[in-house]
């Protein structure tokens, strides 16, 4: 059965505590979702904040070739006659498609927030439903609070759909705003307006007991017909329901029609790249697309899956987009390696004797607390410097960095590197935010003249581990450094007794690969490495 | 009704790609688990690695007053006579009160993962649980891939839990392993089980759909009485089902009784806790815990919050041990504080001055980016130096410390720090395994001959996390150090923009602190800070 999938990442997900699009942000996310087959994507509230305003003077920028664009908005104010009221003539004036309109539900709303009457409240939901609906446009009626709504008074809250749905509404989408309804009861009430209404019916829940997607597949289950959701999940409190896993139950375990199977082959891409803009790391753990969804660890597990996939994996990690992942003990990982190496023709370019020094390398590596699956960085550094011996491009000579301070006054540190480069020997002296920063200020100042480029490369995460905790102070740690050059992310580590060598080590390397990137494109490399850093 | 809580987070949990307990990590937190009243903790498989195996040859460190803790490990392998396989003697040689076995319940699983026929790996599970049994041991049997095996061949699922059963399996758990069961599906699946056997009836679920707690509580709903899950929803791909999530739905949507509402006020303290152990943030968005479960940002939202907190929150936050955050001004913190030390009589020792200064002087710390929650250690210090102002060990006149390294030899850290104490002023010169330990040793050398004592003070663990990553390397960084003198552990912290600074301040923080409590014994003080950082 088809079923309708309504995006609204771009509204409610932006309520989320440390959700934050720019206008062009919002432009880009809703090409996007368009790409991906979503049916409607609710791009904001034009009569609440000016962003969202400028969001739909821009849409005509969009190529939208199969999504509606929606706008949201309340019914109007109990005070104003409903086409003097500002927030509807500014959903009017969104010029979209579909407009999205909640209303109360619940009596208890209706009296402590508005301050009307029941019979009042019914007025405003069907005059403006009306009033829209004049207009032209599709209307989505949000049924605010529905199901509390339903439990404190099941014969007003039918009203209140009643209202909507005379007046002209074409869905009614029932919200679980707080997120505090249980399935079972949920799916019961679902059932009961499945009963009485004809029609498309919405279902929109919230996270906060942590049941939003099940709650959303068990009402598609009794009758619903449209799922409203974020992607990632984002959205107020603790988020909406996760709308790519939504889609993938739907379409994987129920068999229904929502994006179709060959656009869900696109869905962890289109999450990975709303995380981005996003400035949040996609989690790793998230189903389906998360980057451990299908990463096996346990010996039980990896030697069944190894025979046969169905075993710990209950579907195809590329159905979504997603690939397996083996993350054995080292030696296993070092076959992974060669596995990897040999699938993409690579093993062949490497002499027999770089190919042992390099695995030799590894494994050394490896011994020493490197994590190379989780530094794509580091390990393609490894793969390209076997490849390209002679392709060298600084080394250093020396480097210091000396933090002082006296008294209760703030520190300050100052670095020293000195480099020799095709051009000669440089060397800087600068202050930083800390050691680190005046580490990689002194260390791009030597090379910004011979390499311009690398002044796009950022810091985005900077982790440090003890790996032998109890050898207190001494104790090996392992720094984890994020990279950003504006087109992709990758990570390096560096692994001391010494935390400022450790991230010396992970910094350095971060800048040769971007060095090694610029100077020869090679995307087999690439490939393999993702491929291993991601797992196939 | 009670319904029996089993965490897993020490075993299943560990499973997950980025999660890794040292043993005394696990001593910990069983400890913390057993302070909250979970029934049964699963602490390891013996027989799989011996990290497992020590933690249970060290179980006689811990005073569990409540929990049973909980050895895992498989039936025995095909080839083996009980009495001589070596997994099976781990689990009886682990001294554990109860023993989980897991079986195979889907028939691809016996012919392909273990090669036998269905009959044989029947005689598996009633001979492995008929020989823990007889050693005296409680056995909960684990279904693996029940409902997946129920769904293949219903017939050969039910023979294996009667196998489990007549053998004197006191728990059946059925386990959704590979967590691609729809909620749906799986209570009409537990219902049927629960019309065939009497007894208790376990529920083990994975999140790889989203679905793992809503099929948790479906599963109850239908007549599950035990529950099994991770704090956090740790464990492996997409983790198991977050058992903080389950506890909070049973107790306060179902009316079950499983930690008690008394011990549920201490829920968020412990999975705060457990995250910090893993080094991982825990979620802003994680329900019931999560910093955002219950933050308000949408102006609707935060109005109506304010008339009545019922409108938009599902629950009172105070009941899981969280707080209602309004994201314009937070002011919540304090207020806590204030609590706190009024609930321990402390407010009372404070002068109405000090009282305020202190409050102040927390209020800008969290601005900064502190999270005394996280650092007893920190705060403790703080309530201590303002209940006595004179009590004044040492003031630091300076510290310096250098890194250097040249060429590709190791690099070198020197320190010299500077104090004045009672007897005069101290100054060490000294290298070490990195900044830090050089000035950690400088520190101690300066104080050795005064306070002798502090030389039991050593470090067992070390973060850093970047606060506000956008900023790259000149962002703020958070450093927690975990101390420990041998008698106990606590934390301290530091926040600033340069590592080693924040550094500094943790370490200073971490032997003042110890110098006070060898200085005067304040049991009041003790106790205030452990209720405040970690919930009661």
């Amino acid at each position: 059965m088809k079923i309708f999938t309504f995006d609204t990442t771009l509204r409610d997900g932006t309520q989320g505590e440390s959700i934050s699009f720019s206008v062009d942000d919002k432009l880009i996310i809703a090409q996007k979702l368009d790409d991906l087959g979503i049916d409607y994507i609710e791009g904001g509230w034009p009569g609440s904040n000016p962003k969202d305003k400028d969001f739909f003077a821009r849409a005509g920028e969009l190529n939208l070739r199969h999504a509606k664009l929606t706008a949201f908005g309340s019914t109007r104010f109990a005070k104003n006659p409903v086409d003097e009221d500002r927030n509807v003539r500014a959903l009017v004036e969104a010029g979209t498609p579909v407009v999205s309109i909640f209303g109360k539900t619940w009596d208890l709303h209706v009296k402590r927030a508005l301050g009307i009457t029941e019979d009042e409240n019914l007025v405003l939901i069907s005059e403006t439903v009306a009033y829209i609906k004049s207009h032209g446009k599709e209307v989505v009626y949000d049924a605010e609070h529905f199901f509390d709504g339903y439990i404190a008074n099941p014969e007003y809250a039918l009203r209140t759909l009643e209202a909507a749905a005379i007046a002209g509404a074409s869905v009614l989408c029932l919200c679980d705003t707080n997120g505090g309804t249980i399935t079972g009861r949920l799916v019961e009430i679902v059932a009961e307006v499945r009963k009485r209404f004809d029609g498309i019916i919405g279902i929109h829940t919230h996270n906060d007991s942590d049941l939003a997607v099940a709650n959303t597949i068990a009402a598609v289950e009794a009758g619903a017909t449209q799922v409203q959701g974020c992607m990632n999940g984002y959205g107020e409190r603790c988020g909406n329901a996760n709308l790519a896993s939504v889609i993938a139950n739907l379409e994987l375990k129920l068999g229904h029609t929502t994006i179709g199977p060959e656009k869900l082959g696109g869905l962890a891409g289109v999450c990975r790249f709303i995380a981005e803009l996003a400035n949040l790391p996609l989690r790793n753990d998230q189903p389906f697309v998360g980057k451990s969804a299908f990463a096996h660890k346990g010996g039980v597990h990896v030697s069944a899956v190894l025979k046969d996939s169905a075993t710990y994996e209950h579907i195809k990690p590329e159905a979504v987009g997603n690939r397996q992942r083996v993350l054995v003990s080292d030696l296993s990982g070092r076959g992974n390696i060669i596995y990897k190496l040999k699938q993409h023709g690579l093993a062949d370019r490497l002499e027999e004797d770089t190919r042992r020094v390099l695995l030799e390398r590894i494994k050394q590596m490896e011994y020493e607390g490197y994590e190379l699956e989780a530094a794509e960085g580091t390990f393609e550094l490894l793969v390209r410097e076997a490849l390209h011996p002679g392709m060298h491009f600084f080394d250093v000579e020396s480097y210091e960095v000396s933090t002082r301070a006296a008294g209760t006054s703030a520190s300050h540190s100052t670095a020293t590197v000195t480099l020799k480069s095709q051009d000669g020997i440089h060397s800087a002296t600068e202050t930083g935010h800390g050691p680190f920063d005046a580490l990689q200020v002194c260390l791009r100042k030597c090379l910004s003249k011979l390499y311009p480029q690398i002044a796009d490369v950022r810091l985005t995460d900077y982790k440090v581990r003890v790996l032998d905790s109890n050898k207190g102070t001494a104790a090996n740690v392992r720094v984890l450094i994020e990279w950003s050059d504006h087109r992709r992310s990758w990570s390096t580590v560096g692994v001391s007794d010494n935390v400022i060598e450790a991230s010396w080590k992970a910094l350095v390397d971060a800048i040769r690969l971007e060095l090694m990137r610029l100077t020869e494109k090679d995307e087999t490399i690439e490939k393999a490495v993702e491929d291993y850093c991601w797992g196939v």
